[in-house]
């Protein structure tokens, strides 16, 4: 017989019965009938109960054993009797009498417990996380991971993906965070860089010659911990294709996140392809964000029109300034009491804004303090254009640019939210294309990269060359799901000509642009293909469908929000010997005044 | 039609004749013959001929276009006429008729060659490596390794194993070998280490209740570089199995390596499941090494009782001096010339031995030096005792412990190179077993642990407390294919008294034990399975598979011999902002005398 187990803690059923087996586990919970014992042994697929007879001689060692223990149990498996059958047990039609009862590691008093539902501090959870890990619920995450990470490769292979190791010691990268460093023992005084991504990799494998790359890649920022970024470490569906178009890049994802979140969809709806596509400029407008949650049903209007020169004053003097009045519909809500709109007027001034002013419709019309003062024609205007009746009522946002924009996205959530008009259960994918490849610093005047200044503009070296870098789009696209950016991506600039140009627009003379990216550079100077990608975050993804709200619940050891290893200890000091062999000193920062969330 | 490609290079047949289409891809060559132009296009897939007839408008354009420049061309899909086409090409019976020639990128004059099979210096190869790995065999490399992991994989989750990522932001880990640091910008003065293997985290993930555990891990060593291993950065197959025997963990490696290498044998032989399993005690007696090339037919005796108080002086004496004799056959050697054995002599000299001794057989018995002064009994028992005939010959090596066995076995891989008895187009698989737990340091006359000193030890804590600690083995093993060490692994000591007991015996008090592993020893404590595993090294896999005898040509882009990204420009120096920022000073060596081989 095998010395731990003939069979897993969910194997047994009612057939089994009258068979000797072995089964090897963890002591989930233990219940005293009586002088009769029943333990429930779990392994990773489920759970069996043990009884342990009275009288019998493994009782005292099997009484005396703490719960988390190790244990080996031999015996019979025997039929439940018909009251005493667990249906939400797989193995609930039987129970295994223990004859042999053999502890294979004793546990200690338990930080906290394994069985049940308890929350627990966080810090506790992860310098016990081999303890923590056994609950139900992280345990299913890491397994979901797993699998999610799996479907991932098989789907970017069936897309004919190669998955191609990039290098993790390798040069400071040109992304905007900041890299960690490791120092170069034998090249005294110089250092590499862990990745931030590894972008200027999979660009050099397209002009390299291979045509579809993929890579579940490991990524290092040295950045502030959040709720949805993890300190130190996170994962990417890294991707890059040559010879492509933004549609067919759009198709590789459209593909892969409609399949595999279909795959693990549990039940909610998830978008299929092709994913609604929304130029930047539209998704400001209509959204007030460009990472638009698709769930909200709400449309921001622009209703400017409707104010310039009429009677309610301070829209009509902001509309004449060259500011804009957006409407925000709020369907049903023409009935709310009046507490509901100073509730949202308060809101409104502590995120900043005069206030919030409203519509309601009556069979008579439009009301409110906005509705007094409108010309009615006026009022009449807006209902009709924002296609609203009798019982709704609509908001407004006014003031100029980005920051109008910006406050009615938010009105926009914050109005779907108390009416509870977000779709449940659904994930709804778009993408956000034609992102500016410029934009106006306001504080230096200058003109700045929007965003990754790698892009390919549209329009090329003549849009650069003719056009007012304002007005210049990029092939730079975001994918969004349930308003969050799963990942950007762009159609690559592979032409050194056009990113010289690029980067003098903005202000980088080429000696500097050849200083800084020489490597990639001179890479497409010898024969570089068109080519394109993205990145979706893979934790990210992982958290959506596992409905986690804390990344930190689908990494398996993450480190915690200041960016310690509670378990492992880590960071730690090291050996004098060892500076010395890296040529380092230790050179602490002046002390400072300690506060309690100092934990430097 | 699509802007870059309605086909592959390697897609068009001739049933395609007559058809408009459009091909991107590498100018891989030209030839020009009589105002007619010919080009061979290449993608990743395959080759098409392109021809640019006299006269075309596109000519010029072509022309003038260097190989490696990315171009776009369209036009006809042509058959080929009987005696010009080409059978060794998939695209042989077609050529493209341009009508339209777009350059995408135009390639600068060339460090070196793409078509063709030239050698070129590995520092040049390496500094544009992007241009190397278009190159046939080195980008085939890659793609058979990405299938290779891919292989894994399957396998690994077929069997049942989870992939799960380990932190590679982590603490020192006890592995033998020097660990890459990063500082920890929120901590001063502290560090993060680099994994030298998820060593500690898979036997934490037992702990944590998974069951089978795998991983293409990514692991760290700041070590010199060899052929065989890159610096910095190398890849194994991690797994770790709980409730697990030693024979199941065989039987795993067995089916998983079995598998693959049949998978890409190629023609080659592969030993099949179960592999021979060799203790590591008879491994040094019969085959003088613990990784055996059981390729090598030949089998090394111990002849030390046929020379015991003998007429041949010299071996008498290391025999009656506690050394041992080791007899080497060599079938078919008999007759070879003086020259011959000299030459072995010689080579044995310089390997630091007295000398290489030998027998030939005759028909009329042993003949040379030794059977000179041995008594024909003796020389008679030798050659019955290792099977030899007239013809053959014995060579011996004498000496004591680990020195008489490791020149054995040099002299074995010498004798069957010679007469070239190394069997070809083979991978053959054995397992190591049985490794002592201690050995004695010679120099300090202290026990040390001879390997990992997490293994469990045979026999457990009774064992420890009851034999002499040089007599027990560990659950300790070694896969080894063709000569090489794939990868140690073991059945882990799961019991923190057994632990501490062992490190004792090595001289490591207890408080030292829990300073330096009381992160793993306290997880023992709150219930550990009985867990083992192995780690075989990927990229090695790799190189036996692709059949390459240096590291660095299975992996996309490996640092050079000195730890140096050339391409990148890694390491590299960082600012005095970045120091500062880790409370880092730099400390640079006192300057030494600088020779041509010193890079630092």
């Amino acid at each position: 017989m095998h010395p731990y187990r003939t069979h897993s803690c969910s194997a047994l059923r009612a057939g089994d019965a009258g068979s000797t087996v072995r089964l090897s586990g963890w002591v989930h919970s233990k219940r005293d009938h009586g002088g009769l014992l029943f333990i429930d042994l779990r392994d990773e697929t489920g759970i069996t109960q043990i009884v342990i007879p009275a009288g019998s001689p493994v009782l005292e060692q099997a009484e005396s054993i703490r719960a988390e223990s190790v244990v080996t149990v031999t015996g019979e498996v025997v039929e439940r009797e018909a009251g005493t059958r667990n249906a939400e047990l797989a193995t609930g039609d039987i129970e295994l009498r223990a004859r042999e009862f053999t502890v294979q590691s004793a546990a200690a008093v338990l930080p906290f417990q394994v069985a049940g539902h308890e929350n627990y501090p966080e810090d506790l959870r992860l310098r016990y996380r081999y303890i923590d890990l056994r609950r139900d619920s992280v345990h299913r995450n890491m397994l979901l991971r797993a699998r999610v990470i799996q479907s991932m490769r098989k789907r970017m292979t069936g897309l004919g993906f190669v998955e191609l190791q990039t290098p993790i010691l390798t040069a400071s990268s040109p992304e905007g965070a900041r890299d960690f460093l490791v120092p170069a023992r034998m090249h005294p005084g110089k250092f590499y860089a862990l990745p931030q991504a590894p972008q200027q990799f999979k660009q050099l494998a397209m002009v390299a010659g291979f045509d579809r790359y993929f890579q579940i890649a490991p990524c290092f920022r040295d950045e502030a911990s959040r709720a949805d970024r993890s300190p130190g470490e996170f994962y990417q569906l890294d991707f890059e294709m040559a010879f492509a178009t933004q549609d067919e890049i759009f198709a590789v994802v459209e593909d892969v996140m409609s399949g595999l979140f279909s795959e693990f969809s549990n039940g909610r709806t998830v978008s299929q392809a092709p994913f609604e596509r929304i130029p930047y400029a539209r998704a400001m407008k209509v959204y007030g964000s460009d990472k638009p949650d698709l769930r909200n049903p709400l449309l921001i209007s622009d209703v400017t029109e409707a104010f310039a020169e009429s009677g309610f004053g301070l829209f009509a003097r902001i509309a004449a300034d060259k500011g804009e009045i957006r409407a925000i519909p709020a369907p049903g809500a023409g009935d709310k009491p009046r507490g509901f709109f100073d509730k949202l007027n308060n809101w409104a001034r502590e995120n900043g804004a005069g206030g919030l002013g409203y519509i309601t419709f009556t069979e008579e019309g439009g009301k409110g303090p906005i509705a007094k003062n409108l010309e009615a024609d006026r009022v009449e205007a807006i209902r009709t254009q924002l296609g609203l009746k009798s019982g709704d009522a609509v908001f407004f946002a006014a003031g100029k640019g980005d920051d109008v924009a910006k406050f009615s996205g938010l009105v926009r959530t914050r109005i779907a939210e108390e009416l509870d008009l977000i779709e449940k259960n659904a994930f709804r994918f778009c993408w956000i294309t034609d992102f500016p490849m410029y934009e106006l610093n306001e504080e230096t005047g200058r003109i700045d990269f929007s965003h990754n200044p790698f892009s390919m503009p549209q329009g090329g070296l003549e849009a650069l060359n003719t056009q007012d870098p304002l007005t210049i789009n990029a092939y730079q696209y975001d994918i969004v799901c349930n308003g969050i950016e799963l990942s950007s991506g762009a159609v690559r600039n592979h032409l050194p000509e056009v990113m010289i140009r690029a980067f003098e627009i903005a202000g980088y003379p080429e000696s500097e642009v050849e200083a800084r990216f020489g490597g990639m550079l001179n890479a497409f100077r010898y024969g570089a293909p068109p080519h394109g990608g993205s990145a979706p975050g893979v934790d990210r993804i992982v958290m959506m469908l596992a409905d986690e709200p804390n990344i930190r619940e689908v990494i398996l050891f993450p480190l915690n929000q200041q960016g310690e290893d509670l378990m492992m200890n880590a960071p730690a000091p090291t050996t004098p010997e060892r500076l010395k062999e890296l040529s380092l000193t230790i050179n602490p920062p002046k002390p400072k005044v300690k506060t309690d969330s100092d934990k430097a």
